[in-house]
């Protein structure tokens, strides 16, 4: 099957995001639709020949035919008129803001693009971690201690180390350990630059991390591997473009069938009535025996690929099982009743 | 001030959202733009003069002016381009699906176009009773027991009555009261014609309930009258059509400052950081001294006019507080770093 990526965003995460569409353009030969969107909220139809990094850092993707969404489908204009693009099913790439924050899911809804990607609801709670941690209490899954601070908040912190996030970003940007009373101030200061609300967690040194994938299609949920990722270069630079770009499988950590179940089962929990249609990353941590979700990737960096035995299969499948949009039409009985009721 | 209004969308709530929409503009006099959302996600420019009910029920919108969102603004198609539509600021009076379950909220923020209503976050956490539920537990204020089902769910109840809800139906739609054993199946089925996701609810008979309206502006929230809604006609058909097409002020129920202080207590829990730009009714349950939250109306009928001493003030006030979509701007600094990073 032929898919369209559609990545970039209005987001801290936009280069990110391109970095993501070049690593699935290597992994998915026969894509050849490429969909930006530019920091000013404008489609772009990108050759595949021009998928590099330095044609949107230099701005040559400005020249490109712009595009805009419709009705069933994404359209151009021509000198009298407008032309329909033909594109496949769309892989919704954008991470951070747009992508994950419900703005594109309701745009491609509204206009019944079909789309591979979470639905606004699901975006709407696993891209705020404050809406994440009150989905997981509400679903029985285990977070571990946080609290939810503005910038105007009186910030008491008893106990350290803690992590302080930005609370409504994908990345790592904005996130910091922090040790003691003295480094809390520039970690807040340093937070409350991409975001307004933060969240201060207890941090765990050398807790056990596990992330899974997953998907529903054909009526069941389908797992990947659990990798237990790497975690010497935590936060770094090189480690984040490594993360989105990466494109060569992993390997099942080495955890009992004790450990993986408990996983599964707080997947299951998690993507139930709310992830279908998307292929779904969820980081767990395992301490003292229970399991704590730690976040929810609603769009991975290059779509988790490197967790699935095979790719391009997953997106098959998960293409086949896209929720279908309402069909709800105006009958009018109610006006016409009033009508009546009134005409008496 | 002028405003438009947006009404109409695919919604079960399609035609109250009409009913609604005439009633403001008799309310506000000098309002002219009228924009109708049809059950196809088409959008029209209505007359003045043509706003009312035959006019949609007889489907003579179809001859006015298509028109359409794109950046800033709504525009029309002309012979050789297309032109843009001055609009004043729009108030989101969509009822139900596409105006309270985030889909409106995001086309136009995607868009940047000022309106007044709720912000998607907010349309998500109150277009499902469930998801209200859970964020009113998240937020420390009460709610009547409940259960979530669906229609292969084992359903289990002990006491009864009960009330039977569609967990995303923004009006009475499809609600019965179930008294006993064998009136349940019937009620379930009715609710299931809705949603495939139902509420049931602990119903306790002649418990008080008080509606309270408000909204946050130049930095404070801003209440409205508390209203004893009358309940003798409850679920009665023209019942529904007085709601949404009230425009005569009510008068403040008679309740105690303490009362009153509770009400307006959990209103501002609710309210506060996340329905910043919309004006919303809460109606609440008083029962044993406590108060227990009903449900959330992010775009309450006729807007909750009725509650407010002076509505165009209102909605003059909140006009000027509305929150701002993010400015992010991609810097490619990153994908810079990881060029410079690779050359070496």
């Amino acid at each position: 099957m032929k898919f369209s990526i559609l990545f970039g965003g209005k987001s801290f995460e936009h280069e990110i995001s391109i970095v993501s569409a070049i690593a699935l353009k290597k992994l998915l030969a026969n894509t050849d639709i490429f969909i930006f969107l530019d920091d000013n909220h404008e489609f772009y139809l990108i050759k595949k020949e021009n998928m590099k990094s330095v044609f949107f850092s230099s701005k040559s993707y400005l020249k490109e035919p712009k595009i805009y969404p419709k009705k069933n489908g994404f359209f151009t204009r021509t000198l009298f008129g407008e032309k329909q693009i033909q594109i496949p099913t769309i892989i919704n790439l954008i991470h951070g803001g747009d992508g994950e924050d419900g703005a594109i899911a309701s745009l491609l809804d509204f206009y019944e693009i079909p789309y591979i990607g979470p639905r606004k609801e699901a975006c709407i709670l696993s891209y705020d971690k404050e809406l994440t941690k009150m989905l997981a209490n509400h679903r029985g899954v285990n977070v571990l201690d946080y609290q939810v601070v503005f910038q105007d908040s009186k910030i008491e912190v008893e106990n350290f180390p803690v992590i302080i996030k930005p609370a409504r970003l994908g990345s790592s940007l904005g996130i910091s350990i922090v040790k003691n009373k003295e480094e809390l101030e520039y970690s807040l200061d340093k937070a409350f630059e991409y975001d307004k609300k933060v969240i201060i967690e207890s941090f765990i040194p050398n807790i056990k991390e596990y992330n899974l994938a997953g998907f529903f299609a054909n009526k069941e949920l389908h797992f990947s591997f659990v990798e237990e990722p790497k975690k010497d270069e935590f936060l770094d630079f090189n480690k984040k473009y490594l993360d989105f770009s990466r494109t060569t499988n992993t390997q099942q950590a080495d955890i009992t069938t004790e450990v993986e179940n408990m996983l599964k089962d707080n997947f299951s929990k998690i993507y139930t009535n709310l992830f279908e249609g998307a292929v779904i990353r969820c980081d767990f941590f395992i301490h003292n025996n229970t399991c704590y979700l730690n976040e929810i990737n609603p769009i991975p960096g290059s779509l988790a690929n490197y967790l699935f035995a095979d790719f391009p299969t997953t997106l098959n499948k998960i293409s086949t099982s896209l929720p279908k949009p309402n069909n709800i039409k105006a009958t009018y009985k109610f006006l016409n009743e009033i009508k009546v009721a009134k005409g008496k």
